[in-house]
C-alpha cells in the first residue's frame, strides 16, 4: 500500500516527482476513450523507469504462448494488447541539451487527472545540468468527442536564459511490448511521410500477424509568446529512421517568454477504414482538429465528460477519500468502455497496461455489466451480450476441442472468441465463467425488460451452454446424484475439486433459466421458438433431460453448519479465521507457497457467496447470512473482485462497518496501490465492482418483476449518498443521507419502484422522500 | 507401434536402411558404460533426420526453467542432460564427394548391437552421385573396462573404382541440445591442440554454467590392405575452426582395397581430473589405448560384457521376442548405471536421449534398486541410497521452501539434490516419492541384512521424511482422522486429491517403519541412536505423535466392494473398463483433452496396486484379488512403469495370461516402440521394472525375514526361465521348467531358501529341485 496522492474529489493529484512513482502514475493517470488509451508517460525523453503504453481498441497480437508443460487442449496463441506506436512523444532540446527528467532536477512538479473534464495535466520546473532552468506545462487528452484524435499541449519557459528550444514532436514506431517473448517486436513499418512545410507527418505500422493496420498522423503549431500573434511557419526539419517519423522546429525564446507546441494526433485503423483509405482518413482528421484548435477541442471534452458525469455520478458527502474513490473508478470505466463499437469488450487492465492481455474474462458478465445496464444507454449493456453471441460458434468448437459431443464452453480469456489461456486449472476447469454468461442475459433482461431480446439472441445462447452444462455433469452411482467433477470455482485458491456449489448451483440455474426462457417464448412468440428448436435440434428429451439434472443435482453442504459448502472435503481441511494468520504472512500469494495455498481453507474471492449474490432472490436472508458469517472470516480478498460482493452481501446483512471495510478496499484498489500491482495497469474491472458496492450495496437496488428496488444503508462515516440509475428510459436520481431517502425521477418516464419496502410509482419528474433509512 | 527389427536372442538387428527410422534405432542401438553413452548416430556425415547425443554422466545444465504461468515454491532452473562434444565423427570423402547416406543409395544396410559382447556393428553397400561404390564396415564399443576411453573401427573398401579416400576423424564442440530454449548453446571452447605427426587432437569445452570441463582426446592409425603391413605414417593436415578440431589422411585406394581407420577417443572430466590436468590425462589414456590396439580392447569389452551376463542374464526358452526383450533391457540397465561413481544416478532414459534431462526421478528407488539388489555387488545398491543421503540437506530446505517447518521433501526431479522441475500438481504434489525413498531403504536392508545402513545413514532419512508426513497430515475434524490433502499420487491422471490411498499408506507406513527401525537401534546400538537423536533433536512428543498419526490415518475405501479407493470421491466418476473405449481412442494421452482424462476413472499408471505390490507382505491375497480385478479393468498403462507392477500382481494371483501381456507390454516397449516415443530415448528405468516382472513375477522373488523366496509360474508360451540372483553373498542360479524349480547355489555360502512354499537350507554349490510349479 502507497499513498502519496493528494486527496481531492474531481481530481487525482501529484505533486511532487518521484522516479519510483513514475510506473505507479502512469497507470493510474491513463487516459483514454474507448477508442485508444494511453499511459501517463511523459512526451519528452525519460531515461527512468517506465512502461511505455499506447492502446488501440481491438488491436491485438496472437503470441506464441508460454507454455511450461504441454496439455492435450491448449490454445496456439496468447492474445496480447499492443503497445503501439509512440504518438505523444515530443523531444525537448534547450541549446542542445535533452530534457530528461531522470537527468535533471525537478522542482514544483505537479501532476492532475481531471476527471470532471478529462485531461491529464502536468506543470513542472526543470534544472538541467547546465543550470539553465525551464518551466513546462503539458496537457492532454484522448477526445471522447473525437474518438480518433487526440491533442496535446505542450509550453516550455526559459526561466534564467534565452536560448534555442528545440521541439521535434515525433510518431515512434519501433517499440517493445514487455510483455513479449525474447524482446520479439509485433509491428513492421508500411509508410510514412513528411511534409515540413505543412508541419505534417503520418506513420503507417503493420501487427506482424492479423494484419492490423495503424495510421498515426501529426500535425503541430508552434506559438512564442503571445497566442494571438499566430503560429510559427518555419518549415520543418525532418527527423525519420526506421519506423519513426519527427520534425523539429528551433525557437530562439527569450528569458521568461513561453513557448507553446500544440500537436494534434490522429490514430486509424483498419478494423475501421479501408487499409487503402487510412492515410487519407487520417490527415483529414488531423487537419480538421487543427482547424478546430486546441482550446475547442478541449471545450468539446469537458462536454463530453459532463454528460458522462451527468449520467453515472455518485456523490457521497463527508468522505472526502470515498468520493475521490468511486468517481476515479467511474471515470476509468467510461474511458476504457464507452459500448460505441459492438465488437470490443473490457479487458481487465483497460488500457492502462499490458497485464491480462487486454483480453475479455467472465469481469465483464460478472461485474461490468450492472455498471453499464444502471448508467448508459441499454444498447451499450446489449452489445456487451452481442459479443458473446457471435462468439457462440467459437465457444462450441472450444467445446468440440476438448471433446464434448454438444454445447459450448465460453473461453476464459478471448479477444476473438478462441481460448488464449494456458493454465489447465483455469482454461479447462473454471468453467463457471459459462454461468456468468448465462447470467448476463437474465440480469439484462431482468433489468431492461428487453425480453425481445431471448428471441433474438439470448436463447440460442442460453441453450448452447446448458448443453454443455448437462454433458459436464456425470451421474454419480454412489450418490445417485449429478456430480460436476474437476473444476475450479471463482476462489482460484482451490483447483481441481469436485462439486464446487457455486458451479453445480450456476449450472443447474443455467438450465432452469433456459427451460424457463423455452417455456415463455412458447408463450410470447412459438413462431421464433420453433424456428429457435429447429435451428438447435433441440428435442423434448433433451430438455427433458436438463429437468432431471436440474431436480437431481448435488450440492455439497454442511447440515450442521447450515452454510453451503464451497466443494467436497472442504471441511477436512484446518479451518482458522484469516484473522489469526500472522499479518506479515498476508498476502498469502506473496508469502505462501502454492502448494500450501490450496490445501489451505482460504478464499482469494467470493465463491459460494457469489452464488448467493447472483441468485440472491432464491436465498432468504438467514442462509445468507450463515453462510456470510462462515466464509467472511476465511477470505482473504486477493482478487479485486473479491471485495465488492462481500460488501455489497455485508450491507443486505446490514453489517455496516464490514460493508464500509469492504468498500475502501476495493474503491481506492489502486489509487493506494492495495495489491502492490498498480504499475503494471489499473484494475478496471473490479472499478464495476466498487460501482456495485456503492449501488447495490449502500444504495441496496435490484429489480424484482420489473420493479425498481432500493434497501439504502448509508454509512456511518457518510452524511449522504446521491447516484443515478437509468431504469426503463427513466433517470432516477437517488439520495440518500440521515434523514431519509429521496428519489427523484428526471425524465417523463413513470417508473414502479420501492423504497426501503415501500411500493409506489414515480411519475415524470416526481421527486419523493421515503422513511428515513 | 513398429516392428522393423530382426528377433536374435542376443543382437538387436536391423537389416535394411529406412532413414524414417534414424532417430529411432539410434535410441535403440545406442551404447554406453556408465561414464559416457552415446546415441547410434552414425561417424560419416549424415544430412538426414538425426538426434546427435553423446552425454557423459554427471554433466547437466541448469537452463533457463520454461514456465508459463509462475507460482511461488517453483524452482529457478531445469537441469538438461547436455550432448557434449561429437566424438565419434569421421567424416568421409571419395575423390571429394563426402559420403552421407541420406545422399547415395545404400545396400546391404546391416547394423547390430551385440548385447553379448557389447559393441555396435554396421555394414553397408553406398553407391554416390558419381556412381562409385564402397562398402564400409563400422565397429564401436565405449570400454567397460576403461571407463573414459572408447573406440572405432572404421573401414572403407572401394567396389567399382580407385581412387582417394579422405578419413577426417575429429572432435566437434559446436553442438546443440534439441531441448534448448531458443536454440541457445551450452559449451564454450576452452583449447584445442593438434599434432599431426602423432595423429592427435584434442578439444577442451566448457559448459556456460556450473563450470563442467570436458577434454575429448582423439588419436588414430590408417592401415591400407593388409594390417600387417602396419599403418600408414603420413602426417594428418590439420581441420579446425571454432570448437571444432579435426585431421586429414588422403589414402589412394585400389579397386576392392580395404583401408581401415582405427579411432581412439577418450572423454576425461573435471568431475574426476584437476582441470590443469585434464588434457594430460586424456591424452595418456588415448595413447594407452592406442598401444593396446581395437582387438585388444574389444576382447576386454567381451570379457567384462561375459561378466555382466554372468551375474545378470535371463534366459527365456521357446520364446524368442521374450528373449531378446529381457536381453535388452538388462543391457541397457548395465550400460546406464554400473554403480562405480557414488554421485551418479539412473534417468529415465539414461544416455540414450535428452527427454527427463537425464534427472533423477522415483524410479530410482521404486523400480531399479530391486535389478542392482540381485544382480551386482550390494554396495551398488548401497550407493544409490546414499545419493539421496547426500541430498538430504536440500530435501529440508526444499520442504522449507514450500511452507514446511521440519523435515525433508526429495525433489521429483533432480540432478544435484534441488528440485528442477515446475509443474505445480508434480512438483509440490507428487510427495509420494518420499515414501518410496524412505522404502527403498527398508528394501536394501530387507534384502541385504546390512542393518548397520540405518545407523550409519538410513534412520536420518527415515526421520526427516517422516517429519514431512507428519507435518503434512492435518487433523480433519469432521472425519477425526489424519488425512493428506492436495496430493497427486502415482497415477498422475489423477491432479490435486485428497486422501490418495497409495500416498496416505506409504505415510503411514514410513512413520511405522521409522519407529520399527528406532526400536531396533534402541537395542542393537543405543550408543549411535542417541547420537542420532540428538543431533535430530528427536523427541517423545514428536514419536509420539507419528504414533497417533499412524493408528488415526484415514484410508478411503469401498466398503461395498472391499477394495481401498484410489482417492475420495473417486466413485463418483463414470465407471467404465477401457476395454469398452473406442479403440481409437487410446492412447488417451495422445487423442484425448487434458481436461477429459482427468475427470475420467482411468489410470495411467499403477496406484492402489503400486501400494499392495511395495508393502505386499501386509494384505492378503484376496484382498489384492479384489483391488486387482477392481483396478486392471481401468488401467490404461500411459507409464512405462506401469505394466510390470500388474504382471508382478498378476504372477501372485496366478493370473497366468494377464501376467504374460503385461510382460509383452513391458520387456519390447522399445524394440517395439510401443509408445511410439522412442526416437527419443529408451524407456530406461522402467527396463528395471521388466526385470522385475520376470524376477519378483514369473520367478516369484521375495525376501521375508531374512530367507529368500521363490514362487515361480511359468507363462505356457516359454518352456523354461533361468535367472541368478545375487543374494547374501550367494549367486542363486534359478531354473523354473515345466518339471519343476532347481535351485543352484553357485557359491560357498549357504542361503535360506524357501521354493514354492518348501523352506530348506542351500548349502554351498548345492543345487536342488523343488516340486512342479
Amino acid at each position: 500500500m502507497k499513498q502519496y496522492l493528494k486527496v481531492n474529489e474531481w481530481s487525482i493529484i501529484e505533486d511532487s516527482f518521484d522516479p519510483n512513482n513514475q510506473e505507479l502514475s502512469e497507470s493510474i493517470f491513463s487516459i483514454g476513450n474507448g477508442h485508444i488509451g494511453q499511459r501517463a508517460n511523459f512526451e519528452e525523453a525519460f531515461s527512468g523507469q517506465t512502461l511505455p503504453g499506447s492502446y488501440m481498441a481491438g488491436v491485438y497480437y496472437p503470441d506464441k504462448t508460454r507454455v511450461g508443460w504441454w496439455k492435450n487442449g491448449y490454445p496456439e496463441y496468447f492474445a496480447k494488447v499492443l503497445n503501439m506506436a509512440n504518438w505523444i512523444g515530443i523531444d525537448i532540446k534547450i541549446d542542445g541539451e535533452t530534457l530528461d527528467l531522470a537527468r535533471c532536477k525537478v522542482d514544483q512538479f505537479y501532476r492532475e487527472l481531471n476527471m470532471k473534464e478529462g485531461y491529464l495535466l502536468r506543470r513542472f520546473t526543470a534544472t538541467l545540468d547546465s543550470g539553465k532552468q525551464i518551466q513546462v506545462e503539458a496537457q492532454r487528452f484522448t477526445s471522447l468527442a473525437r474518438p480518433e484524435v487526440a491533442a496535446i499541449m505542450y509550453a516550455v519557459t526559459p526561466v534564467n536564459f534565452a536560448g534555442v528550444i528545440t521541439f521535434t514532436p515525433f510518431l515512434n514506431g519501433d517499440v517493445m511490448n514487455r510483455d513479449s517473448n525474447h524482446g520479439e517486436q509485433f509491428w513492421d513499418e508500411v509508410e510514412k511521410y513528411h511534409d515540413g512545410h505543412g508541419h505534417l507527418a503520418g506513420l503507417v505500422m503493420k501487427t506482424k500477424k492479423l494484419d492490423f493496420y495503424v495510421c498515426s498522423t501529426m500535425t503541430f503549431e508552434v506559438f512564442q509568446g503571445d497566442l494571438n500573434k499566430g503560429a510559427l511557419t518555419a518549415t520543418a526539419n525532418q527527423v525519420t529512421h526506421d519506423k519513426f517519423v519527427g520534425q523539429s522546429v528551433d525557437v530562439k525564446a527569450n528569458k521568461d517568454e513561453r513557448v507553446t507546441l500544440y500537436k494534434y494526433i490522429t490514430n486509424v485503423t483498419s478494423r475501421d477504414h479501408a487499409v487503402a483509405d487510412l492515410i487519407q482518413v487520417g490527415r483529414r482528421r488531423a487537419d480538421e482538429a487543427r482547424s478546430a484548435k486546441f482550446e475547442t477541442l478541449l471545450s468539446e471534452q469537458k462536454q463530453a465528460w459532463a454528460k458522462k458525469w451527468e449520467e453515472s455520478d455518485i456523490i457521497i458527502q463527508g468522505d472526502p477519500a470515498a468520493q475521490q474513490g468511486i468517481r476515479f473508478n467511474i471515470f476509468q470505466l467510461n474511458q476504457t468502455y464507452t459500448g460505441a463499437d459492438e465488437r470490443l469488450n473490457i479487458g481487465p487492465k483497460g488500457f492502462t497496461g499490458e497485464k491480462y492481455g487486454g483480453s475479455t474474462y467472465w469481469d465483464t458478465e460478472a461485474y461490468c455489466l450492472p455498471f453499464y445496464l444502471s448508467t448508459a444507454d441499454p444498447k451499450i449493456a446489449r452489445n456487451l451480450l452481442i459479443y458473446r453471441y457471435r462468439h457462440l460458434e467459437k465457444a462450441k468448437e472450444n467445446a468440440r476441442k476438448l471433446g464434448f459431443k454438444e454445447g459450448a464452453l465460453y473461453p476464459m480469456v478471448t479477444m476473438n472468441g478462441e481460448e488464449c489461456h494456458n493454465e489447465w486449472e483455469i482454461t479447462f476447469e473454471e468453467i463457471h465463467r459459462n454461468g456468468a454468461i448465462a447470467h448476463a442475459i437474465y440480469d439484462y433482461v431482468n433489468y431492461t425488460g428487453d425480453v425481445d431480446y431471448l428471441g433474438e439472441y439470448g436463447f440460442e445462447v442460453l441453450a448452447e451452454i446448458s448443453r454443455f452444462w448437462s454433458e459436464r455433469t456425470n451421474l454419480s452411482t454412489l450418490k445417485n446424484k449429478y456430480v460436476i467433477l474437476g473444476v475450479t470455482g471463482p476462489n482460484e485458491y482451490e483447483n481441481n475439486v469436485n462439486n464446487n456449489w457455486y458451479t453445480n448451483r450456476i449450472a443447474s440455474w443455467t438450465m432452469e433459466y433456459t427451460l424457463q426462457v423455452l417455456t415463455d417464448l412458447r408463450q410470447r412468440d412459438p413462431k421464433r421458438l420453433q424456428e429457435l428448436l429447429d435451428r438447435l435440434q433441440l428435442t423434448d428429451e433433451e430438455t427433458n433431460n436438463w429437468q432431471h439434472i436440474i431436480q437431481n443435482m448435488y450440492y455439497p453442504t454442511d447440515k450442521s453448519r447450515g452454510v453451503f459448502l464451497q466443494q467436497d472435503g472442504y471441511l477436512d481441511k484446518e479451518i482458522i479465521p484469516v484473522k489469526d494468520l500472522p499479518a506479515q504472512e498476508l498476502p498469502l500469494n506473496q508469502h505462501w507457497s502454492w502448494d500450501r495455498i490450496l490445501r489451505s481453507c482460504y478464499i482469494k474471492q467470493a465463491d459460494v457467496l457469489q452464488g448467493l449474490f447472483f441468485l440472491g432472490n432464491q436465498y432468504d436472508l438467514e442462509t445468507k447470512k450463515r453462510n456470510f458469517d462462515f466464509y467472511e472470516p476465511l477470505t482473504v480478498h486477493e482478487s479485486s473482485l473479491s471485495p465488492c460482493v462481500h460488501s455489497i452481501l455485508a450491507c443486505e446483512l446490514s453489517y455496516q462497518d464490514k460493508a464500509y471495510d469492504m468498500y475502501l478496499r476495493t474503491s481506492r484498489l489502486d489509487l493506494d496501490n492495495y495489491n502492490n500491482d498498480t504499475e503494471d495497469g489499473c484494475h478496471i474491472t473490479s472499478m464495476a465492482g466498487t460501482w456495485m458496492s456503492v449501488v447495490y450495496g449502500f444504495g441496496g437496488l435490484r429489480v424484482k418483476e420489473g420493479r425498481l428496488h432500493l434497501q439504502p444503508l448509508l454509512p456511518k462515516e457518510w452524511q449522504s449518498l446521491s447516484f443515478k440509475v437509468v431504469y426503463r428510459g427513466a433517470l432516477i436520481h437517488v439520495h440518500v443521507s440521515k434523514d431519509g431517502v429521496t428519489v427523484h425521477n428526471e425524465t417523463e418516464t413513470p417508473v414502479s419502484i420501492s423504497v426501503s419496502g415501500e411500493n409506489f410509482d414515480l411519475g415524470a419528474h416526481e421527486k419523493r422522500t421515503a422513511r428515513t433509512v
